[in-house]
C-alpha cells in the first residue's frame, strides 16, 4: 500500500476499481457493475479471462495481471467462487472488496461455512469486504454507483448518508430523499455484513465532509456494543436518524433474508435512542428526518420548545396532538410575544402557542418571526394551505429565517403546481418543506428528540463507577445474593442462615416479626414455585409447619438450609435487573412489579454504564411512572434509591464479568429507601464475556 | 317548495343559489364565492342592494326580491347580520344556506347567543344550514364550489367524499387525495356546525352515486349517539375512514376553532370503531385510507389474510413488521400455493407469505397471481423498487387483477418519472398505487380493518335484550346495587344487612368465614376511602374491633347500618362499569381492577348496547388479556362470565334511563364465574335522559 488511507477508506472512497466478473452481456450483475461506473472519474479495471475489453475498458485475465493493485474490488461471479477470489485479492494488495452475490449464511450450513471463511479471510488480512448479498453502496462526491442495481445511479448527490442493513432499503430510502428534494452523500447497503458493519460504515461517513445526516436502517445487530459506541461518538457529530424492524415476530423471513437473527427489538431501539439516534418507524420518515436534520440541527437540550403558528386551525390541532402525544413541548410564548402577535393578527384568532393566524394575511411572516424570536421557543414550524394570492411563503419567510438563528420549518398542501413550485423555493434557500401537517409535525419531532437525546447523551458515562470492593460468589444462593447488593449498597432484609430446625427457631428470636422462612439453595432459582416460600410467621408453631413444609422439598444432595428474614413492610413493587446481553453486553431493566413487567410489558432498558440521570429517565418512561410519584395523595416514593439501585446492577456488570445476571423481584419502594425482597444471581464460572 | 327533495339534498345538491353579501370587490369573501360559482350550471343570484349586477349576474336588493326561492343561499356577510339574513332566507322559502362568517360560539358568550338563535331558527323551519365558522363544500357531479377559499375550485372530481369538522382539514384531506392521483365526489367542512352535523352529511354521501368511500375527520362530537347510530347504517354501504384528534390534551386551543369541547377521545374512537369506521392517525391516512377503500373492498370477514409480494426482502420485512403489528393475518400459504410459486422463483429467495421474488423477473405477475389465487388470501399487497428493464408492472399486472376478483394492491419507490409514469398506468387500470412499503401496508392494513369490522358490525344487535324485571332503587346503597346486579344475572357474594351490632353478630354465626364487615350508607360512595371497610374477620372480638372501627365514621343523620359479608376467593380483578356519556349515550367499560385501569390505561370501552363477541373483544384488547387466558400454566378465566357482566350492565343502562353509571370493582374472575365485590351505582331522580 503507497496510501496511508484505510482499507475502510479505500472502500467507501476508492481511486481504483477493478469488478471481477466483468461482462458485455447485458444480463450479468458484472454488466451491470461496469456500466454504473461510467461515471466514476478513477481507474476501472475490467477482470475476464475470455475477453480483451469490457464496455471499451481494457480486460486482465485475473487481479495478478493488473499493474498495480486497485482500492476496491466487486466480485461479481458466483457464491462458490468468491473466497478464491478474496484470497486472490489480498495476496495481491487490494484494500476491500464487495460481493454482491446471495448464497451465503442466508442460505444454508454450505454458505454458512463460505461466509465463515470469508470472515477469517478479511480478520486476518485487514481486508474490508462489504457484503455479501448486498446491491452495493453509491459514493456520490466520487460520482461512484459500486451497485448492481440500475436505477441506483440516477440517486441525486446531497447531504444525506444512508446505511441500510439491506439493499432495497438502501435505494428506497435514498429514492424517498429524491422525493422530497434532497439527495445522497453516501449511500451504503450492507447485506450479510460479515466484515464490514453498521459501525463501520458510521464511522466513514461521520467523517465524510458532505455528509450532514445520517439515516440508519437496521434489522439484527451483532455487535451491539460496538454499535452503540460508535453511535455515541457520532451523534455528538452528526444527526443520526434510525430504523429498525422487528417489534413483531418476523424472525424466520428475516433470518432468511441477511442470515441475521433479529434480537430483541425493546433492546435495541433502546440502545440506539441512548446512543443519541433519533428512532423512527417507516423508511418514510428515515428520509424525512434524516432530510430535515441535514438542514439544521438544535443545540443539545433537554426540552426544546416548539412555536406552531398555522392558517388553518384543524391542521394547528393535528399538529398540536401530534407533538403532545410524543412528548414534545409547545410552551406558552412570553407575554411580550404575545402583545406583540396581538398587534399582527385579528381579534378572533388564537394567538397563544399554536398561533392560528386565520386566513393567512400580510403579516404572517411577521408572526413566524415573533414566535422565533421568543426565549420559550427553539424552533418554529408553519403550517398553510396553499393560497399565492394570499401568502407566499418564499417570498416572505427566507428574510426571517435569515434574521433568526433558530429553524423554521414550512408545511404546505395544495394544487400541486403550487406546491411544487413554493417547495423548490424553499428548498433552495435551505428549508425543509413538509408536504402534510403530520410531515411537519414530525420533522419536528425529529429535531427536538435529537436536541434532547444529545443532552442525554452527554450525561452518559463514558467509564462506570470507581470499582467497588465485591465478593461475587461462585455457586450463588438468594443470601449470598443478598450480600452482593448489600455491597452494591442496595438495602436487604434482617436474616439468618440455618442449617437446622434449632438455628431457625434462634433465629426468630432474634429478628424482628413477623418472619418468612424460605428454603435456601443454589438449585432452587424460583422458590416460590416449589412451595419454597412461608410467609407471615410470627411464633414456633407456626414456624415448625413451615419447616416442615420446606423440608418436603427436594433440593439434592446439599445439606439442607433455611433463610429466616424479617417480613418487610408494604410498599410498591417494582422488579430491576442486569443482564449481560450477547449483542450489547451489560443491560438493566426496570419494570413494575408482579405480573406486570412480563404481560404489561412496562419496562424500561438501558445499556450499562449509565448515569444516574438516566436511571431516573427509566423510572418516567414507565406507563407506572404516577404510582410513583405521589398517586391518589399519597407519598412521593423514593426515586432515587431505585435510580441507585439500577446503578448498582449496571456498576456490577461492568465491573464482574463473570455475572450473567442479577435480577431483584420484588423490589419493595417506600417514600424513604427501597428493599431487595428476593435476589436473583447467575454466574459464568469460565471468564467469558 | 315545489321539490319533493329534502332541504339536506337542496343543501348540498342545489339547483339554485343565491349569494347575500355578493360583492364585485375582490378582498371580499362575497366576491370569492360568486366567482367560485362560474362552473356551477344552475341559477346563481347575486343578493346586494347597492349593485345591478355582480361578475356578470343580475343582482338582487334582497331575497325577498328572487323571482322565486333557492335551494341554497350563501351568506356572506358578518356574523351580526346572519340572523336576520337566515330569517329572511327561511321566511322566503329558501331550503338551506351557509354561513362562512366566525364570530359565534367560538368567540365568547355573545356568538354564543347568535348561534343558539340560529340553531332555534333551523330547527323551528326545517331550514338546513351548515356552518357558521366553515369555508363551505364542493360537490364535484354538479362542478360546484360553494367556498370561499380560492384553490377550493382547483380540488379534483373523484369518488371519495371529505366530510370534516375543519374546513382547513377538508382541504388538506382533498387535495391530498389529488397528489395520490385521486378526486373527491363532495367535500364538507361543517365549522361550528350549528344545525348540519356529521351524521347529516354521511346520510348525503352514503346515497350519492359517485361516492364510493368516506374520509371522515371529527373534533369534538356533539350528538355522538345519532353519529354512531348513523355510520352503523353508512359503513354497511360504503367504507368509512376516520380521524380525529384529541390523544393530547389540546382542549383550549379545540374550544377556540370551533367552540367544540373535545370530549373523550377513548370513547369516540371506540364508538367510529364499534360503528365499522377505520380509524387511522393523520389526514395523510386519511386520504390514502379512502382512496385506497374507494378501489375495492374486501368482504365482510373477521380476520382477512393479506399476501406480499416483494422484489426486495427489507422492504417485505417493513410490510410484514408493520401488518403484525396492527393485528393483520399474514397467513401462511397452501402447500398447492407454495409449489407453485417454487415453480416460478429460483431456489434461494423465500417462497411463504411473504414472496420474496429477489431480482424481479419475468414471472413476477405470476407470482402475485398464485398468491392471488390461494384460499387462505383475500387481498395481495406487492412491492417493488422501480427497475423498468426488469419489471413492467403496468404491463402485467392488470391481467391478473381481471383474472382475480381480490384486490392486488401495488407499491413503488424509484426515479420520480419512472414511479410516475407507472403509477398513473396502473392508476387508470383502477390499482391503488403506494409510493412507500409502509404506505402500501397501510393501504392493506385499510382493507383488512374495514372488512374485519363489517363482521363485527354485523353481529352487533340493533336492539338490546328483552327487558328484565328490574328495580332500580331511588337512593341505592351498595346492598340494593347488588341486588340489581343479582337481577341482572351477576353473582355477588352472600351478605347480610345490619342495623345492630347484635344483628352482625347473629350474621357472623350464618355466612361462612372470614366476613367483611363494610359500612352501608347511600352517602358514601368510596366506603375504603374512610375505613370502611374491615376484613378478614373470623370471630366475634374481631368483629367487635370493626364494629366500633365503622362507628367511629360519619353518616349523617340516617339510622347506622353494616353490612356482613362473606369474603371472596382470591382471583384476579377487573373493573367493569357503565356509564351514561353525555354524547354518546350508554357506554360500557372494562379493564384490569386495581390501579391498573387508572394508571396504566389498560381498558376497553364500548357504547351500549352491544353483542356477546363484542364484550368477548373488549377483553381480547386488553394488554392483560394474558392473565385471563391461563396465564403461566393456570387455568384459564370464565371469559364468558365476563363477558355476560358486561352485556348485564350494558342493558341496564339501555333499559333504565334514570341509571347514570353502575360501576363493578373490582369484578373477580375464576375459573367458572365471577363475583362482584363491591358494586357502586349512580341514579338520576329526574327522568332526563
Amino acid at each position: 500500500m503507497t496510501s496511508p488511507r484505510t482499507n475502510l477508506e479505500r472502500l467507501f472512497a476508492p481511486t481504483s476499481l477493478a469488478v471481477v466478473g466483468a461482462s458485455a452481456s447485458p444480463a450479468k450483475a458484472g454488466y451491470q457493475a461496469m456500466s454504473a461506473l461510467e461515471s466514476f472519474a478513477g481507474e476501472v479495471f475490467a477482470i475476464n479471462p475470455k475477453a480483451e475489453a469490457v464496455l471499451g475498458r481494457q480486460a486482465f485475465p485475473s487481479l495478478r495481471a493488473l499493474p498495480r493493485p486497485v482500492d476496491l474490488v466487486l466480485f461479481a461471479v458466483p457464491a462458490a467462487s468468491c473466497v478464491a477470489a478474496v484470497r486472490e485479492a489480498i495476496d495481491t494488495g487490494c484494500g476491500s472488496g464487495l460481493i454482491v452475490s446471495g448464497g451465503f449464511s442466508e442460505s444454508g450450513p454450505e454458505g454458512v461455512e463460505m461466509e465463515a471463511e470469508l470472515g477469517r479471510l478479511c480478520r486476518q488480512a485487514g481486508f474490508r469486504l462489504l457484503g455479501p448479498n448486498t446491491a452495493g453502496f453509491l459514493n456520490t462526491e466520487l460520482s461512484l454507483t459500486a451497485s448492481f442495481l440500475p436505477s441506483a445511479g440516477l440517486v441525486p448527490a446531497g447531504h444525506v448518508a444512508v446505511v441500510a442493513q439491506s439493499a432495497g432499503i438502501n435505494l428506497t430510502v435514498s429514492f424517498l430523499l429524491a422525493k422530497l428534494g434532497y439527495g445522497v452523500s453516501c449511500a451504503v447497503g450492507l447485506g450479510n455484513a460479515v466484515d464490514v458493519g453498521a459501525a463501520d460504515v458510521l464511522e466513514f461517513v461521520a467523517n465524510q465532509p458532505q455528509t450532514r445526516a445520517i439515516a440508519l436502517h437496521l434489522e439484527g445487530i451483532r455487535d451491539g456494543r460496538r454499535l452503540y459506541e460508535t453511535l455515541l461518538r457520532v451523534t455528538r457529530k452528526k444527526p443520526v436518524v434510525a430504523f429498525t424492524v422487528g417489534k413483531s415476530d418476523i424472525g424466520e423471513f428475516a433470518h432468511s433474508h441477511t442470515g441475521n437473527l433479529i434480537g430483541s427489538y425493546t433492546l435495541r431501539q433502546s440502545a440506539l435512542e441512548q446512543a443519541g439516534a433519533v428512532l423512527v418507524d417507516s423508511t418514510e420518515e428515515l428520509a424525512m428526518a434524516a432530510a430535515a436534520l441535514s438542514l439544521r440541527r438544535l443545540p443539545a437540550k433537554l426540552d426544546p420548545g416548539i412555536g406552531v403558528v398555522t392558517a388553518q386551525a384543524g391542521a394547528g390541532l393535528a399538529i398540536l396532538d401530534l407533538l403532545k402525544s410524543k412528548g414534545i413541548s409547545v410552551p406558552a410564548v412570553t407575554r411580550a410575544t404575545e402583545q406583540r402577535i396581538a398587534r399582527l393578527l385579528p381579534p378572533m384568532t388564537y394567538q397563544k402557542n399554536p398561533v392560528d393566524t386565520g386566513r393567512p394575511g400580510p403579516h404572517f411572516a411577521e408572526v413566524v418571526a415573533a414566535l422565533a424570536e421568543d426565549d420559550n421557543i427553539d424552533a418554529v414550524i408553519t403550517y398553510a394551505l396553499s393560497e399565492p394570492a394570499a401568502l407566499r411563503p418564499a417570498e416572505s419567510l427566507p428574510a426571517v429565517q435569515r434574521a433568526v438563528a433558530k429553524p423554521i420549518l414550512f408545511g404546505t398542501v395544495g394544487p400541486r403546481e403550487e406546491v411544487e413550485a413554493t417547495a423548490a423555493a424553499l428548498t433552495a434557500e435551505g428549508f425543509f418543506v413538509a408536504r402534510s401537517p403530520e410531515e411537519l409535525a414530525r420533522a419536528a419531532c425529529a429535531l427536538a428528540r435529537d436536541a434532547a437525546l444529545r443532552a442525554r447523551v452527554s450525561r452518559t458515562p463514558a467509564h462506570h463507577a470507581e470499582l467497588l470492593a465485591l465478593h461475587v460468589p461462585e455457586l450463588p444462593d438468594e443470601d449470598s445474593a443478598k450480600q452482593l447488593l448489600a455491597s452494591l449498597g442496595i438495602a436487604v432484609p434482617r436474616r439468618v442462615v440455618c442449617s437446622s430446625r434449632g438455628a431457625a427457631h434462634e433465629a426468630l428470636r432474634h429478628l424482628q416479626l413477623p418472619v418468612v422462612a424460605k428454603i435456601l439453595a443454589a438449585e432452587i432459582a424460583h422458590k416460590t414455585e416449589v412451595g419454597g416460600v412461608c410467609l407471615n410467621i410470627r411464633d414456633g408453631a407456626a414456624l415448625d409447619d413451615a419447616l416442615v413444609r420446606l423440608d418436603a422439598i427436594h433440593v439434592g444432595a446439599a445439606p439442607r438450609r433455611y433463610l429466616i428474614e424479617e417480613m418487610a413492610p408494604s410498599g410498591l413493587e417494582l422488579i430491576v435487573s442486569a443482564t449481560r446481553d450477547g449483542s450489547f453486553g451489560p443491560t438493566v431493566m426496570v419494570g413494575l412489579g408482579g405480573i406486570h413487567a412480563e404481560v404489561l410489558r412496562d419496562t424500561a432498558t438501558r445499556l450499562a454504564p449509565l448515569s444516574l440521570s438516566s436511571a431516573h429517565e427509566m423510572l418516567e418512561e414507565l406507563r407506572a411512572f404516577p404510582l410513583l410519584n405521589g398517586w391518589r395523595g399519597g407519598p412521593k416514593l423514593d426515586h432515587d434509591a431505585v435510580a441507585r439501585c439500577i446503578l448498582g446492577l449496571a456498576n456490577l456488570l461492568c465491573q464482574e464479568p463473570i455475572v450473567q445476571e442479577l435480577e431483584i423481584n420484588p423490589l419493595r419502594v417506600y417514600p424513604s429507601g427501597v428493599l431487595a425482597l428476593d435476589a436473583l444471581l447467575i454466574v459464568k464460572r469460565d471468564d467469558s464475556t
